[in-house]
């Protein structure tokens, strides 16, 4: 497939915040690809446009000359990749605002890592009930905006029903600097990335309360246990746990201070238990109460997750949380 | 067997290193265990029967009351847990000058993560050879020897040939805070705190050399398979290296700045090739030739070990290892 000339799709990016820029910026810069990143607002594209920075979201980097900013949907006409890259709670409404613009042939991969609140629908589920009909992917794995954007070396898989598809997404949006690898468990890719950010918080909470180096270790090396169980029992692979997308990004949110998720959890273990409604911007936070709420009704058990969403929900104390976690009884691994 | 009221093994720590010392001082703190920790020089048994403290090894703690010091071989009569917790290239030395005072009921634990550099053997392996008839096990995962020392929450594993021995050894081992989990698989949780010192010197050269957090994560990911084909093709689990033993001694080593590969591997990241014998000092020096070497005769790849070998040995400068391994082709992850 990459021996042969092919035609160079053009690529729409929805969402200018950090990720979505990002992403855009890598994709204008290789080849002679045709992107554009659109944003809600008209003063941010015009911004983009006069400045060739997206200072708010991505401070003191240069975007690549090529890469076109609108606001206007109808920008999304002729496009064969469409990113979604705004946060997840933001999808649904999102695929209602754009959708009629989105031709029928166009490929809709979500950038987000989290499920919906309100339905516990995992972000393809949803854009397959929006958006009947389309191909829809998924991007995820550990990348960090401002790294991909520097043109550090990253590596994150996109996943499509098919490897074909697959493959064709990451040829069309890798770079020199930024590969992706393809994958056909759109299930096991997204959810890797919604629960590391529910384990990143616990990382914090871990990190915030003083416990050192070693017992995050041994809750990564949990968390990432009850992550398989989880992407196992929603029906994908429990294998794509070891790989970029689950391994690879909760080592990354779990120990980089770069990461929202894990600051709030620091915060979290710091006060000894949750201070007001501070959670609402992370991703981590939203997705603990929904994975929580899924496994119970799976039936699976997540002692590392309901500990991080009844902490933020005020039902449990750090404290009382660490002591129940450290005291379950010694069995095998 | 928790149930009842068991007999205290007598257990003897060979070797007063940090992470020795720490082990002991566990150990004689949970229950009314009868620990000694011997030491190769009579001073340091001196200093630390007078002080109550390791200053050397883990300064700044105080140790247990019921902590026995000694440095000579007779301390080991009687002993039902041995635990050589001597550096790896120290093991063959070890079992010869302290085989003879071992009784043959004794159960000898390897603490240390690595392989014997002239041979390649396991540990397990250089043990049975030299102290045939005794029962071998394996204590890895990951734990600092200050945090295990101070208290903090660590937990760790311990493989023996069976699971009623690994368990009683897990019983007899742990405290509080210091929790050990048993297995059966002694090829698995050995290679895997001999590997990851290779890996945790590739995270620290990719951070010497400023690529961000984002590659160190990819690496992780990748290094955690590398690891994974090589303890299959070496008769283990390949599912160990997903716990304690492999993934999260990696993680700690790999993220934390408390780990001595880690800085080893930094400072060649920033040098940009091997300056002199510095890799003296750190397991996964040794490490890293001794499983590029086996990888190879084994026809598994360890593209990263591999370039983390020959960075050491100064047959490759880190530019064009990274170089190398950003140009492997896309595939399936």
């Amino acid at each position: 497939m990459s021996d042969n000339p092919t035609i160079v799709p053009k690529i729409v990016v929805v969402g200018a915040g950090a990720f979505g820029t990002a992403l855009a910026a890598v994709a204008a810069a290789s080849a002679n690809a045709d992107v554009t990143l659109l944003s809600r607002r008209e003063e941010v594209a015009a911004e983009c446009r006069l400045t060739g920075r997206n200072e708010r979201a991505l401070p003191g980097i240069a975007l690549p000359a090529g890469l076109a900013f609108s606001a206007d949907a109808a920008a999304l006409a002729g496009a064969g990749i469409v990113l979604f890259a705004m946060p997840s709670q933001e999808h649904r409404s999102a695929a209602q605002t754009y959708g009629a613009a989105i031709g029928a042939d166009a490929t809709i991969v979500t950038c987000a890592k989290g499920m919906e609140q309100s339905t516990g629908r995992l972000l393809t589920e949803l854009l397959e009930e929006e958006l009947p009909g389309h191909r829809i992917g998924v991007l995820s794995g550990p990348g960090f905006a401002a790294d991909i954007a520097k043109g550090l070396p990253t590596a994150m898989v996109v996943a499509a029903p098919d490897m074909a598809v697959a493959t064709e997404l990451a040829e069309a949006l890798s770079g020199p600097t930024f590969r992706l690898y393809p994958s056909t468990d759109r299930i096991g890719v997204q959810l890797g990335g919604a629960l590391k950010n529910v384990l990143a918080i616990a990382c914090g909470i871990v990190e915030g309360a003083g416990l050192g180096d070693s017992a995050r270790a041994a809750l990564i090396s949990r968390g990432l246990a009850e992550m398989s169980r989880f992407i196992a029992a929603r029906g994908g692979e429990a294998d794509t746990v070891r790989g970029l997308s689950g391994l690879g990004d909760l080592v990354l949110t779990a120990t980089s201070h770069q990461s929202r998720n894990l600051r709030f959890g620091i915060a979290l273990g710091q006060n000894g238990r949750a201070n007001g409604r501070g959670g609402e911007l992370v991703e981590g936070a939203f997705a603990a109460s929904v994975a929580a709420r899924v496994a119970k009704d799976l039936g699976i058990e997540m002692p590392v997750t309901e500990a991080v969403a009844a902490i933020i929900d005020g039902r449990l104390d750090v404290r009382t949380a660490l002591e129940q976690l450290m005291s379950r009884p010694i069995t095998q691994e």
